[in-house]
């Protein structure tokens, strides 16, 4: 019988296995030249960990809580596009993955399951991704959210433009499943003849003006997921934010950037402790988690992780490639010493000297 | 049907397969180990991106302003040999093509077609390249360039002596086409028995004074391309140069240089504003133009990357291979939140530490 | 006939040639990714020496003191688990192997010869490797330790938690032999049904104090094995360490971190003189010996390299293999102009630039 | 007709072709993992050159004098061991071919030609490398090279110590050819049925003492090869040393040292002009003689080169395979807008940052 996948990428490799090859290319691809993905994971590779022994870890605190939330673990699920392009239950599969876990997903505004169908599905808790079309969509899909039960709004705001990655013009890839939010604005897109405002050419940025008029609709916490310099960390605690997902969204639309993890001091620092910090983009290790975590993030998230478990097993193969994280974070913690993810420190790493700070932040 | 080319390395690719071996070759070689054409690339790859979102950038302004010439954004085309090694029409299909895109052209004296038949081809703004020969026939060239409506005059200067490519020589690769610009100047060789004025052995190098006698002959603005070094540029502008070109020459002269985009900051800061600066060698994606904005260029151009479009589909090739670029670089933009190319910052960008101040530069 | 080894890489070719494949991926892997095995290697690769010519070197004392055991060269034997992964005769040929090169080997709490039947069968000195597992197995394990006359007690601190490599884990390993230390206790849980004692998941810690009661319990010098970062080596002193063998498992137990030699120069300046460090992980070469002791190691120990001279040639495949690294050895003493090493100096390195002092060490 | 090499790799290239596969080893070898070999070129392949245009380069001076001998241009032929493995005519052809190009070989003791016979055949300067066994022959070998119009001798001072490389332990490598300089000594030890001397294992070291007493023994001027450090540099001044020869060896003695071009800013300065300094190693291309000469050396000089020159075509080989060279060196002038050898400046060198000044030498 086949061994059960042991690692990350043990997952990655049996999804290719069992995906078509479009679906496949869209989970794995990059934007442009994929430079920027690559370094995502080379530069929590490049990240060494100075482990401390000779303490009693016997006792390990893994358990922690984002935005007032309690998660088993410090890794959640990042909101992603239609899950359907990996199982056809979708995002609801991914929750109850997530469930099982007892962690957070954070569901996208572009899932194929309406957030109501997910909502239903989770025995986890969940946060809202939204992607900002328009004035009243947002509002509606704020709104359905709050009575939905999600317990936190994750703004997307590094999506300015459309930007389709390469391989799926090569590939014509085409989205499969519905838009599962939008079943009501279809109807009446459909009826009316008009385009479905997402894809109207004249959404409305998303600027900090419309951060204020998000912060005033709606008492749920906000995240900005994207936020990727030290500079709009501050102006976004200023604008009332509650925490900051740091991410290059994957690498998937803009190609050329420092890799996520690179921006964490920064942001950190920014911060001033008035925000939590998450991040996303090249996750694949628990050590990646506690190096996150030493750099003062509260939590990572994991994309394409969820998309290859739940190809290789639906809602069972994202619970288990969560456990795989959370059995090697936990030993993580325990070779460097740690008995609880509250007080990890940066002088658990050796940062690498050509790491910030960073030129240009010189005159922050 | 086959998809057109949807990136600069498309073209690339696609050239290899139309073209002949020898002038593919002598496309794609640099001299010697190619170990400056690669820096080239690998130097604009290593520059990262500091993306500001929450901005306003539904309007961006690209266009831009060379020497008074307003081009539609800011890419041009350089000035290379005999476009005849990629296509029967040569400079005249290549001057429509930028003519299409609305931007300049940079016509090379080593021309297969006349510069008078370019710019009557042309629809776009010119330049004319100057390889100083003799004084004679740089007066010539000059008062021919200003009467057919060129709008500047670019001297390269970093081909001080031959240097052919090991594979063009490998190849014994022969030059296609003619000398346009020196039909009359062959048949009066060809009567005396003599050799062409720019075979011969005995040309007068440029140097300060050419460029000084150069700057007395003709009223129109002077560019310099090839300069590679600060203290260099500083000279230039005292001698009135109004333009510098920032180039390795593609690497395809001499090798072990720096790269072009590494050199453009110490030469921006030398002009002291007295001259625009714009780069070429390297240009493949539109994030390399903003990078090189931000560094302080007014402008890129791309090279090799004309061959390919000219190569694949003629002036129609040039025009798609600079909307590709327009729509990566527009695109980059919106994603670092700039809404105009005046006013691009350092601040967008990561610049690796190893990079300057150059050690040697200390004492400048 | 075939040529004898001449390097330890042509006895890992060799020993791959001849080893089940399990065994030999058994002693080949390290943690998860093997990054911190491969930079093992390459920040040996990446040090370079400063040789001094015009020095009389025709003597040359190789010979060195560890804890007072004289050794006839400083490479030792590392601790590794059950040789008969390698040859049937297991520790017992090891350490005649390393009794004919008249160096030291530590033999390993998990050993399939019994400790005693090592210490017949050694005709060199041997230091016990310490698992702790309980305080009265620990307590058995000391005290036959001092009774078979070993010299020192080896405690290795660097696997506190179960760490199988993912090779081991794909292969379907079974460790192979007896545990040679523990038939008494395997017998008498085999009659009261009970687990052997190291197999229990309430083994208790190893702390500070677990070390403040071993220091208590046996006057044989302590030497402390997976040590780590500079704070630590301080502690280990203050709590009357007398040896500290910097490793990394060999990148086996957990990855991502520091390479061994990179940790030496820290560790030795933090130990003040008062405790000799050793260093393994990594070391393939009599260079490499010698760059150890430049940044102040007193000796270096081999792992993975004894099972390869095992499983080639048995005692004297270990015996074999040291004395390659004896000559090598002795030519870098050569070629560095020394003739003593016990005055080897940093000065003879060329350290590279982004080794430290790390940042997270600027406040010790 | 099969195109002449155009560069010292075609040379590489083609004397792999046509030599026996164990000569062709011996010639490529370098000693243990070749990464001083690799480094050599990595080291100049990192330097990059800062070209100056606009220049008057018309006339350019390349000859130059190394210790009073005027040679046509900066680059020189190593002393290398029995040239017969490229060549029948070994050193007599090699001696040839450097006349040929009006430039200075340096003769091994142990060339398979006597040094006579290459001082009849030899057309251009030739200094004699001395490599110490005993005072007697030393003394008989410095006489002889007196006697035939040798104009220097070169100590190699960095093989103290045999160190055969591994390529030619595997392919059991024998040496071709005779020792022609014993030819005398042979036949006594033939007679008296006792070992040749440099066959002995009493052989004396070489250290500064022995540097004393070959300064008394001859007036001719003095080089030292392969000293390393700039602290051996200012000691040799002070021994009255003329010229060093900064070496590597090839990186065929001793693996893991740093390149010779990344020490020659070092020795240069140690220097303090009373001695001249050369370069070997890593050799390739002329561009690497002009950073050389920029960082401060007289001149470089090729081992590999030669003998592969000397396997394509003897004499006219190696000539031809100067003659590369030179026209690359000349060209590299030319590009840099340099008129003469003579000034050559560092600030045409931009160096890598990780290159000195190395931590251990901030105390000399």
């Amino acid at each position: 019988m086949r061994m059960d996948p042991i690692s990350l990428y043990d997952y990655e490799a049996r999804a290719r296995e069992v995906l078509p090859h479009n679906y496949w290319e869209f989970i794995e691809a990059g934007a442009m030249d994929e430079i920027a993905t690559a370094r995502n994971r080379a530069a929590f590779e490049a990240l060494t960990m100075r482990p401390r022994f000779m303490r009693d870890t016997a006792e390990r605190k893994i358990a922690t809580t984002v935005l007032g939330t309690d998660i088993s673990f410090p890794v959640m699920i990042s909101p992603t596009d239609a899950h359907s392009n990996a199982h056809p239950d979708a995002e609801c599969a991914t929750a109850r993955g997530a469930g099982m876990s007892n962690t957070l997903m954070m569901c996208s505004t572009n899932s194929n399951c309406s957030m109501e169908e997910v909502a239903h599905a989770a025995t986890g808790p969940l946060w809202f991704q939204l992607s900002h079309r328009s004035y009243d969509l947002t509002e509606n899909l704020v709104k359905r959210a709050e009575a939905a039960g999600y317990r936190a709004i994750v703004l997307t705001i590094d999506a300015p433009f459309p930007s389709p990655k390469e391989r799926d013009i090569r590939n014509r890839y085409e989205r499969p499943g519905e838009y599962g939010n939008f079943r009501e604005q279809l109807k009446l897109a459909s009826e009316s003849g008009e385009p479905p405002p997402w894809e109207a050419q004249e959404c409305p940025p998303i600027t900090w003006r419309e951060l204020e008029w998000l912060r005033s609709l709606t008492g749920l916490p906000l995240v900005l997921k994207g936020l990727r310099v030290a500079e709009d960390a501050r102006k976004a605690v200023e604008h009332g934010v509650n925490g900051i997902l740091v991410s290059t969204h994957g690498g998937r639309r803009f190609d050329s950037t420092m890799s996520s993890i690179e921006m964490v001091p920064g942001i950190v620092a920014a911060t001033g402790g008035k925000a939590e910090v998450y991040v996303d983009s090249g996750v694949r290790r628990g050590s990646d988690v506690l190096k996150a975590l030493a750099l003062g993030a509260t939590a990572v998230a994991v994309g394409r992780p969820l998309y290859w478990g739940l190809a290789v097993n639906g809602a069972e193969g994202v619970h288990h490639m969560l456990e795989i994280l959370r059995e090697e974070f936990d030993r993580a913690m325990a070779y460097c010493g740690q008995n609880s993810v509250d007080n990890l420190e940066e002088r658990l790493l050796n940062i690498p000297r050509e790491w910030g700070p960073f030129r240009t932040e010189n005159d922050i």
